[in-house]
Order: structure tokens, then sequence, then C-alpha cells
């Protein structure tokens, strides 16, 4: 059976760029954008053309720049920010507008103090006006994670009659878990009528650290665009991580999903963001961390060094990086050690080894790292006869 | 109906120290510990006695100071790494081993070119003499993420014969998707004899992200325990977050499930351990972050001016945050720019503030953030006529 396409939506300019700390100036953006058309995203979404002079800028020279991604642009649902979109993506080949409304009773309570009836309406006015000015518009009902499931399907249904062509379903408060996201999108899928003919998209925050499986959960239930960031930057936890469902779709082929991502530039993409934005991937984050394809435990190296896959489900050059890299720590063994003598051109005996191996401890235990001048250190004093407790 | 409790196994200082760059010495590693146990955890790992003399003296000291956790030790499948673990747990009240050996098919071939009865008989040694120095013998069957369901069940079932009173089922390289690890704790708690005598732990990887959602998964389907780190932390993309669980129960209270963890102190044990690890944690972390409750866009921003509840789903004082807050940015709004202005003493009017913004977001587009200088300076040059593009 033919794979099904999932469209990868990129938000790193706007959800990501909005992040405290993260501005960007618009050659900076240009430079990421071009980027992110170059690695094969389906939608830039290049910001929000009302909020400022600057952000209007960038999604007008993004639409010009932009050569095979569908350029997109936010609004709320109001005139004024609809034309001043449409405005900025006056050059765009593709332009998508991205308009909508906040559909949770908090919102429409605390934020709007309107009825549910007035937010449909609302909606769909929106839409039918962002549609006199492109074909491609794109409904979110904000914080769709706590709406009631039936008004929400009420409120998809009017969008999709006003002309909506893609129906946005943010968790905005990263509140839901796997089972309930993917139960919305599927009680959408089966209740709204016209769906069939739009595409549903996952928008979700990761303030449990649940994103990528809401946005997995989402698509098991039908939809077929994620919405997601470079490395999951956004408003306070953060969006999806554009790296994470990509590979996930990658290394799981029996889920028949494809996307258009060329992986092996998602090392440097993530570089880029992270130095533009100046926002620090840690260590520990899955695909793009530092440590993501570091093997430092003696059981999981010695494994590594017997045969990759015993502990690497991603082969590092996939996502390109050249190799994995083996660091010696008090927790490494013997083997890692042998393959890192091995490396710097020195074949040792097993008891060599194990003596060398109670002179790599002394040192190991003292230091987070031991590294090649160390182990020149230890081999040199072995050869001398030296034990490395007289350091 | 009563809440289950789920047992938090905090492995921060074992499989989280093992990581480049992470380790720490044997006082740190008290002053951690003892953190972990004020924090309410129910068992500390203290690390893998065999490893090195460091390590063991670790396990040692941690066994002598911990008042009310569990302490563990970790072990390979043999004599002298169990006879080493027990050593070190001497002086522990409540001590645990913690041994097994590789189970997928991957392991049994590369790493120990081995059969499956061999491994089995291995695993039950294991537990065997592990039971003859404490009660309390956790058995972990590594890789069991890529291991054959029904071949694990047979590993899991002798290991409990053989006295086995926990089953770690480890997906050791992150491999799982939620809905596979959920259906693989499902098949152990139905086919495995005398499983509902034993506790079943869930122990994760991030590879793909989706660590916090296979544990969740494990717990929905019969797992009773988390093993989990401080941020995250671990072999290449790290562990599931102890944060992010702890929190998911406390949020989500339908699930009905508890923990002892005192989320008051989830933000000091994550700057504690990230200052002495040396293991940042990124601004987009969920939960411990420092955007986590930081809201930016001028939408969001004027949401939850008019009620937190509409942006953020947890009291960021749950944590130990005294407040989240409000960074100005050239995505904010009039709302937060007023609320700013009102904080520092200024209370405008509608059409001050109409003016006031346009000044403002000269600024913002300049830089990333504006703070309470830049807006002094805009409101001098307001009160004076003057405009902030002659600065």
């Amino acid at each position: 059976m033919k794979a099904d396409k999932i469209e990868i939506f990129d938000t790193t300019l706007r959800d990501g760029e909005q992040v405290p700390g993260c501005k960007l100036n618009v050659e900076q953006k240009l430079v990421i954008a071009s980027k992110l058309d170059e690695l094969g995203v389906d939608v830039i979404e290049a910001g929000f053309p009302i909020s400022s002079p600057g952000d209007f800028q960038s999604v007008y020279q993004i639409s010009k720049r932009v050569r095979n991604a569908k350029v997109c642009a936010l609004t709320r649902a109001n005139k004024k920010d609809i034309e001043t979109a449409a405005q900025a993506l006056k050059y765009a080949k593709n332009p998508r507008i991205h308009t909508g409304i906040g559909t949770s009773d908090y919102h429409i309570k605390y934020k709007f103090n309107a009825t549910h009836d007035q937010i449909i309406q609302r909606a769909v006015e929106a839409v039918q006006y962002a549609k006199s000015f492109v074909d491609d518009v794109a409904f979110y009902a904000e914080d769709a994670g706590r709406t009631d499931n039936v008004y929400l399907a009420k409120v998809c249904e009017a969008a999709i009659q006003a002309g909506a062509t893609v129906l946005n379903i943010p968790d905005t408060t990263g509140y839901c878990l796997p089972e309930e996201y993917g139960a919305k999108i599927k009680y959408i899928k089966e209740h709204v009528k016209g769906i069939d003919e739009v595409m549903i998209s996952c928008h979700c925050h990761n303030d449990l650290g649940l994103a990528t499986a809401n946005s997995l959960a989402g698509v098991l239930n039908g939809a077929r665009q994620i919405e997601c960031t470079i490395n999951g930057i956004g408003e306070r936890a953060g969006n999806t991580a554009l790296e994470e469902v990509v590979m996930i779709f990658r290394q799981h082929k029996k889920l028949n999903f494809i996307t258009a991502i060329n992986s092996k530039m998602l090392t440097e993409l993530s570089l880029l963001t992270a130095d533009m934005m100046g926002m620090m991937v840690q260590p520990n984050k899955a695909i793009v961390g530092a440590n993501a394809f570091a093997h430092s435990s003696g059981i999981h190296q010695d494994g590594v060094i017997k045969n990759r896959v015993t502990y690497e489900i991603i082969n590092p050059e996939e996502v390109g990086l050249i190799e994995s890299s083996i660091i010696l720590t008090a927790r490494s063994g013997r083997s890692a050690l042998a393959y890192k003598f091995k490396n710097m051109g020195f074949n040792v005996t097993k008891t060599e080894l194990d003596n060398l191996y109670i002179e790599f401890l002394k040192i190991a235990d003292l230091k987070k790292e031991v590294n090649e001048e160390d182990l020149n250190f230890i081999l040199n004093n072995y050869n001398q006869g030296v034990s490395c407790e007289r350091r």
C-alpha cells in the first residue's frame, strides 16, 4: 500500500520566534526560511504580520524568497489582521492565511466574553474574508485541546462551509494526553460534514512532555499535517519538535507514513536555529542533542563496539552526523578502552588491558571524561612501570 | 475509588550520571541523594558498584545517608557484580539489587552469542544469587522494547519464580511507540504467571521524544513503577523526565494515580542537578525550563492577564516557581505593555497606550526583549514629545 504523506508545517519563525530571547531580524529569518525550504517542509509559517512592522516585513520578504514551500501568515479573526496578512503574502507563490479564534469555554468566557454562536459567526466571517484574498485558508480552533468535542465539530463544519482548506486543532495549553488528543481528532474525522475534503492539522504544545506523542496520536486518527518547530522551540515548553516526528516516521516504516523532509539536514538546521536564536539545545535532546548518539556506559559501549544495532536505533548519518562518539568515563569498560587504544594505534593484550584498565579507572574517578592525552599518559606510565596514583 | 500509587524510581545518579560530562564525586552524589529522599522518590538507584571504586563508594555512602527511600544498586547477571552490589548496599535500610540481562535477539546474538535458554538460565541464577543477599530484587530484561513478547513473558515468569519482586521492562534503545510499549506491558500482565504478586516497572529512553508517553502507556496497562531522572538526563537522549510524569498525574486527576512526590521541590531539584552535573536544561524544557511558564506573544499575554487559566494549565507555584513571567517582545500586545507599566506604577489612558505602543514596537523590533529601562526611556520621551526613532 502506498504510504500516506504527512505534511510538515514549520512554525519556527512564528510560534518559535515569539519566545523570550528568540527574536530574529528580517535577514536572519530569510536565511532560516531558505534552509527550511531546502529541508523540504511543506509549509513555512513566516510570521504574524499585524503584530509589528518587523514581522510584516519578514513575511513579505520570505514570500518573495521561498521557492517550494507554501508561505503562511497568522491572523486573529478580524479584518485588519487578515488584510495585513494578505498584503504581506502578496508575492508568495503559494500563500496561505492561518486565521482562527479561541473555542474553549475558558477562551469564550474570559478572553471574548461572547456566546458560542457568536464565536462561530466570527470564525465563519474570518474564513470567508481570508478566502477573498487567497484560496488556501487554514482555520485554527484555539485551545481545541480543552474544547468540548461536540461544539468543536460544529465550529469545524462551519469553517469548512466557509471555505477552509485546513483545520488546525491546537492543544494550545499542552494539556491533552495522547489518547484524548487522538480521540478528539477521531471524533472530528467521524462527525464533521465535508471533513474528507480538507486536511486536519495537529498543533501540540509540550507543557507535559507529550507534544510529539500527541501529534503521532493525531496522525494515527486521521490528521495529515503536523505543525512543529526546529528543536521544539515555541511558547512556554515549546511545540512538537520537527526532527522527532520526522524520525519516528522514518524509523517506524510499518506506520506507512512519509514526509518530504531530507533528514540529513536536521543537524544543520538544529545548529543554525539554536545559534541564530540563542536558544540552546540540551545535550539530552532527542535526535539533535549533543549526546543523542553518544554511548558512555561500559555495557552500552561494549555492545556498540560489537554491533551498533545493540544500542542504536538510528544511524547518526541519517540525521547528518558523521559518527556517534564513544566517550570514556568512569562507567566505561575494557572494550571501550581497547577500542580507543586501537584507534590511537596501540593494540594491547588482554593482560595489558586488565592492568591498563585499573590505571584508567583511577584517572576516570577524578575526571568527567578521559581524553586521548590521559590515555597517552596512562600508556607511557604503564610502559615505565609507574602507577597513575603518583600522578 | 482510591487512587493507585505509582512508585517513582529515580536513576539520576545511575543512568543520569553515566552520561558524558555528568560525573559527580561522592560528596555531590550524597547531596543529590538527600534531596531526592526529601522530594519523596520511592527508590534511589545510587550507582553500578562494580563499575569503579568511586561508584562503589557512592552507593555505600548513600546507603548510610538515605532515610526513607529504598536504595538500589545495578548489576549485570554475574556473581561478582552481585556480590559487589550487596557489599555496597550493606548499610541500606531498604536495599534493592537491580540485576538483569539482554533479552532481544540483537543482544542475545551480538552481545552474548548465546541461546535463548542460556539467557533464561543466567537470569534465574542472577536473581537467585541476588536474593541470597537481599529480599528486594528487581530484574531487568534489557532491550525488552525490541524483545519478542512471547519470549519476554517466558523470561519474566522465570525471574518471578526465582524470586524477583520487580520486573523492569526497559525500552533500552528508545525505539517503541506508545501503543507498542503499552501493548507489551499488557501482554506481560496477561500472560505471566505470578505477575500480580510483583511490580512492573517502566524504563523508557527518549531517542524519539516518546519516553514520557511510553511510561504513561506502561502505567495505563498495568505498570506501577516508573524509572526516571531529574531533567530527563541519561544515556543518549536521556530517560523519562521525573518532573513530567509526576505533573501528568497531578494534572490529570481522572487517571486516578498518585505519586509521593512533593512537586514544590521540582524546580529546586532541577537547578541543583543541572548545576552539579553541568547538564543545562533548555529553556523550552517541559515543567522545569526557564520559559516553561513564560508567556510572550501578545495574544497569550492578553489572555493570561485576563485570566491565567486561558493559557496556563499548571500553577507555577505547584512546581516551586513564584510566578510566571510576562516578557515583552515585538510579539507582545498593548495589554502586556499596560500590565508592565501598571507594575511600574504608571496607569496610562487608552490613547496614551496606543501612542506608547507605537514607540514600544520601534524598540521591540530592534531588541530581543524590552526591559524596564527601555520602558522608562519610552515613557520619558513620550512625555517630552520625542519619538523613539531618534534614539
